[in-house]
Formats: C-alpha cells, structure tokens, sequence
C-alpha cells in the first residue's frame, strides 16, 4: 500500500497555507503518500465546476488513488464527511455533489459516512474539514484503513446538478459545462450523440446572445488564426473554440450557460 | 534521515523559472526530499505576510520539516542568511523576520549564521540567495549536515513587526493579520482573549471606514447568503467574512489596518 | 533508473485539469517518477518564453532529468513530437522550438520522431499530445525505454527566434528575453559582452518609448527604494529594475521588445 497517491481537488486558491496544511497533514500520517494536485483554482463555492475538473482528472490516474476534494460551501453543518469506495478507486470530501460525478464513472460500490473521530485530527475546526477530517482520511486509507472503518454505510449520495441536452425538431439542447483556460467552451454534447443525429461539419451555434455558424475541424490549428471553430475535445465532448483567442470572452459565456445547436 | 521534509515559502510567483530553479537544486544534492510549497503567493517583499503564512502551516508539518522561506527585498546586502533549529523543525532563509513567528512557535533553541561556502552553491548571485544558498542549505541539511557546520552561533534574529491588541474601555483594538482568497479577514484577536474580555455573541467592529454589527457563528453556513459574519477561524483568531462573498472587498482592508472591537 | 525526475513546462495554466491529467498519466506508467512542475503559467502558445524559462530552469536540474515541454499551438499538425538525448539530460515535446534553446546548452547528441504507437496512450486526441503523447513518452523514458524505441532518428529541428545583439558605434542594440514576475526586464545582453565594450558603471538605455540613465548595481537593496537600477541578473544577463517595484510596468515593455544601450 505504501506510495498511494492522493490527489486534493479544491477552490482554496495557492496564497493561502491551507493547501499546504492539508498536505503537512497527510504527510504526517502517511509519510510515503504521493501528492498530486488536481486544481485549487475551482471557482469558490461551485460544486460542479470541481465536479467536472475531479471527473476529467481522475479518469487518468492509477488504480488505488485516493481524491479529496473540497469545494465544501456548508462546511460545519449537517452535510455529511463521506468516503466513496468506487472499486480500484476512492473519493474522500463533504456529500455535496463534488465527487458523484467521478465516483459514479468508476462505479459507485460503497458511500461511508466519515463519524471515527479516531480518524480526524484532535481538534476539528468548523472551517476547515479539508485539514482536520478529510486530509487525515486519506492518509489513513493510503496506510491500510478500510474505508467501512471510517463510520456507518449510507446508501445514497447528493449529485451535481447537470442537465441532459434535449433533442428538438432540427436542433439539440445543451449547456456550457465548463470553460478553459483556454478559452475554450466545453459543452455537453458528446460525440456518441453527435454521431446519432448525423452532424454534418457545418452548423450554427447559439449562445448567449450570438448565434455563429461554425465548422468541425479535427485541430485548432486547421482553423485559420482567431477564426471560430468547433472540435471534439480531449474528453469527447464537443468544443467551441477560437483558434489562438479565448471562446469564452468573444461569446461572454459561463459554466451552466444554454447552448443551442441548429444542425441541418 | 532520507525522505525528509522541505516546504518552500515565498514571493515569487509559479511563473518564472525560480521555485523551479530552487527545487532542483534541492533534488541535486538530496533526491530523496520531499518537497512542499506552502505559498509562493506571499505579496512581493511582504516579509510579514510570508511570516503568518508559514507560521500557519508550519504548525502541521512532521517533525524534522525543513522550511525554507525567501521573501526577501534586501537580498544581497548585510542581512545575514540564517538555520534556526527550533527543536524538532528547521527554519531557512533572510534573517528579515520571516521565520521569526513560525521559529518562535515551535521554540528556538540555536540560530547559525550561513557562512560556509562549501554548502553553498559554487557561484553566488547577488539576487537569487533563494537558489543559490537556502536551497543547497537546506538539501545539506536534509542530507544530515548539522546546524552548526553551516557558520557561527548567533543570539539575535529580526523579528516581523506584528502588534499586540490593547484593551480600552469597553473596546479592543488590533489589526488585520491576513485577508485569505476567500475574503476571510484574519485579525490578531484570538479565541483566549475573546473569552478572557467575555466577548458576546453579537457586537460591533469599525474596520476600515466601515461600522459594523456582527454575529458570532461556529461556521459560515449558519449566516444567510452574504450576510456579514464572525467566527473562530481554524487558527484560532476571529475572523470577519461574508458568507460566499470576499469581506475583505467590503471592507476595503488589508493587512495591517486597524481594527477595533466593541463587545458590550 | 527508478525515481527519475521529470519536469512540466507548459502554458496551461493550473485551473484545469490538464496539468494532474499528464501527472496522473507519468504515475500510471512509472509510479516512482518525482515530478516537478518549472511553470504552467507561459503565456499561452508563446513558444519563445517557454523556450527561455525551461532553458533557466533545466540548468540546474540533476543528471538524467527528463524535461517535457508543452506550449504547441500547432498539436495535431504535421509539426513532429520529438524526444532529444542531449548527453545526460532528455527533453521531449512539439518539434516547434520550445526545447530547442535548453536543449543546444546541454549539447544535443540525437534526435527521435516519436512515431511508436506503443509507446502512446491507447487513445490519442487531437487537441492534446501532452497528455497522449509526451507524458507517456516521458514516463516510459524514466522506465529505462532508450530514446532510439521512440522513432527514427532525424537531424534537425525548429529553433525559436531569439535575435542576437548588435554593436553599433557607441552603442548596443538588443531585446527583452523576459519580464519576471516582480517586473525586472531581462535583457539578451549578456555578462561576457558588457565587459568587452567595458561598460561603465552609468549609462542610458531606451526602451520602449523611454530614455533612462540607470547605475549598474549588484543588489536591488543598494539603489533607493523605487529608483531605477541594472544589475546582472541570477542567469548573467543585463536586468532592468525598479528596486521594490515593477520596471516592466513602468517601460511598457513586453517579451522581443527592443532595447538601445547607449554605453559611453
């Protein structure tokens, strides 16, 4: 077991030393655990910008990761501390939505709550369970703990709230799931969906206020300098993007956004 | 010894090529190190900032932790680069009272002056002792190197200019220790002191040109959305926050502003 | 071989996922790889300052350090994959200049195509080879695979475009290699250079659309706070600085910017 990873998903931001708690934490309990930050840049208090970013980057790693993410809102209140035993994989954080949308890819075997406090830190802060019951958890399950060790079985868990795209006469219905760094606008329109309703590489986009009329290339750089193209992104789902500009500021678009698609 | 321990404190950013530059050479001298960044977000040249945050963090780390910290506006100059072996934790870098607070908590027991260049790397420049001295120093020391190999004892170190609260009539007055990315307000109020005064559940705080009324909760969510909070942070001081929104943009503060408390 | 260093140099920032993607993907594949990230933060598809902060970086990395780089706004073209042997060092990423600079001061011995199909990820998206491509090659180059088991060797490859400095009468034509993050101006003068014209310890320099006479110093600290001061900066090239604050702010300058000493 020594040597797990553990990756920390969260919105605390790296100005402040409460990343670097969480892992002093860990490292204390579990001195050969490997660290891997996914992101600490998740919007403050969006659940479901760290849902997407914890799904896309834990689809990547080892068998017998541990992720914690806290994007945790209602710190301190009756939302419950849980551990995800998701087959080769585990997910450690509060039961708000944050780690469904991963765990559920990997499938979903056991949901503990987290109520051992033989597992947290001595003193537990209402502020902060990323350091004092979620960090020490992950420590203990990389040292052999077993996760029904960590409190009583519960059976259902919150999800973030994703919506399905909508199939209507001529155009599909979606939203922006999430918006790059890039500048890219990720949408929720997968490839398999696409496939079905014969896209041809030519269609109009609406969204936000602009409607623009776009072509499928395989890579940006097909497209010629800041012209408007779409794509299938390196998680298969479709992407509206500007070749070397930012897609988000041109269309003035957010996560949770609509996104209609005209596509014959 | 292997494996130790070495966190990074410091004001240069995740830009430019220098944390890179320290962490290399940190693994030249000693590949088994662990290394940890704290914050490299620390304000330029804000010694005292870099204080509290190491301060904060430190306290988590495993004993035998090396923390280098390099905030350090008169690199080059007189100022001494320092070890300070504060029992079971190292401390590195400008004897500019960056380490002081953090030092002083764990309890200094010697302070070395780095004179010997057989620790340091074979060119030093005169702006990056970052690199070329903190860093090899603390590899060394990583490596088993003691203390006192690396220059003469010293009996002084700076210490950061952080103020005591004073109590008036009815009132206490201090200073804002630190605003988070969330927009928490750190104040050097701590939780002793607040029940020593018999704080109340409800009183006022003048901050900045502001006045205002406010509630105790034990955690943010008991506040409405926005609503204007205190609470006792996870490092034990009062906090001023806004539940999910930035009171430090309210408020108009930063570190080291005045803050004055009226508790009954 | 075990416990290789491997470094990222990209410009994807640290928000998304992309950066954990190809760490998780380098663990996947050599669980005992220690990863350093040298900066996620160039700016984005600026080939060129990716080129000199991993040339500064990689200086001080230990034998045997794999580098990859990914700042590649052409990913899916023809422009080739590449994995360069340059003695004991090994850099890998888009054949488009952004290795080229570090690659030249270790001493390029060969350099491989990446064509191997085994030795990318089963699945390879058009829009991101870091992750399908030159993490895995990285990761399986640690494992002890021999560059040549990546593709043909070829004989050339893409150089950024750094220009070089020109002497005129009494004065020295150059350009902006950088801007740090705390604003000092790194020049393409070089140390060796300045003392062959014998610069003297006063001279002007214009930049952008100012003129300035500025005192070379060794130390930030000993110009007066906020006055202009050069110095040689930690990689021996001219900088230009505003001692406790940002010279690049204050010249408007930007990376390729062009720079005039007048020395005499």
């Amino acid at each position: 077991m020594i040597g797990r990873i553990i990756s920390l998903t969260s919105d605390f931001g790296l100005r402040d030393p409460y990343v670097a708690e969480m892992k002093a934490v860990i490292l204390k309990i579990c001195p050969n655990a490997t660290i891997v930050d996914t992101s600490h840049e998740i919007e403050k208090f969006n659940v479901r910008m760290g849902a997407y970013v914890l799904a896309c980057a834990s689809h990547y790693f080892p068998k017998n990761t541990i992720h914690v993410a806290v994007v945790d809102p209602e710190v301190g209140t009756k939302r419950r501390p849980i551990v995800i035993d998701a087959k080769t994989t585990f997910f450690i954080g509060p039961d708000n939505g944050v780690l469904a949308l991963a765990a559920k890819n990997q499938g979903v075997q056991h949901v503990y709550e987290i109520t051992n406090r033989k597992l947290m830190l001595p003193r537990i802060s209402n502020t902060f369970h990323g350091r004092d019951i979620f960090a020490p958890a992950a420590a203990h399950l990389a040292n052999g703990i077993l996760p029904a060790d960590f409190g009583p079985e519960i059976d259902d868990i919150a999800s973030p709230s994703f919506s399905k795209t909508i199939k209507e006469k001529d155009k599909l219905v979606g939203e922006v799931l999430y918006t790059d760094d890039f500048g890219n606008i990720i949408t929720n329109f997968n490839k398999k969906e696409l496939r079905l309703i014969g896209m041809k590489e030519e269609f109009e986009v609406e969204l936000g206020k602009r409607k623009a009329k776009l072509r499928l290339y395989k890579t940006y750089a097909e497209a010629k300098t800041h012209e408007l193209l779409a794509s299938i992104g390196s998680h298969d789902f479709l992407e509206i993007s500007v070749n070397q500009a930012d897609a988000a500021k041109v269309f003035k678009v957010k996560i949770g956004d609509k996104v209609t698609l005209h596509y014959s």
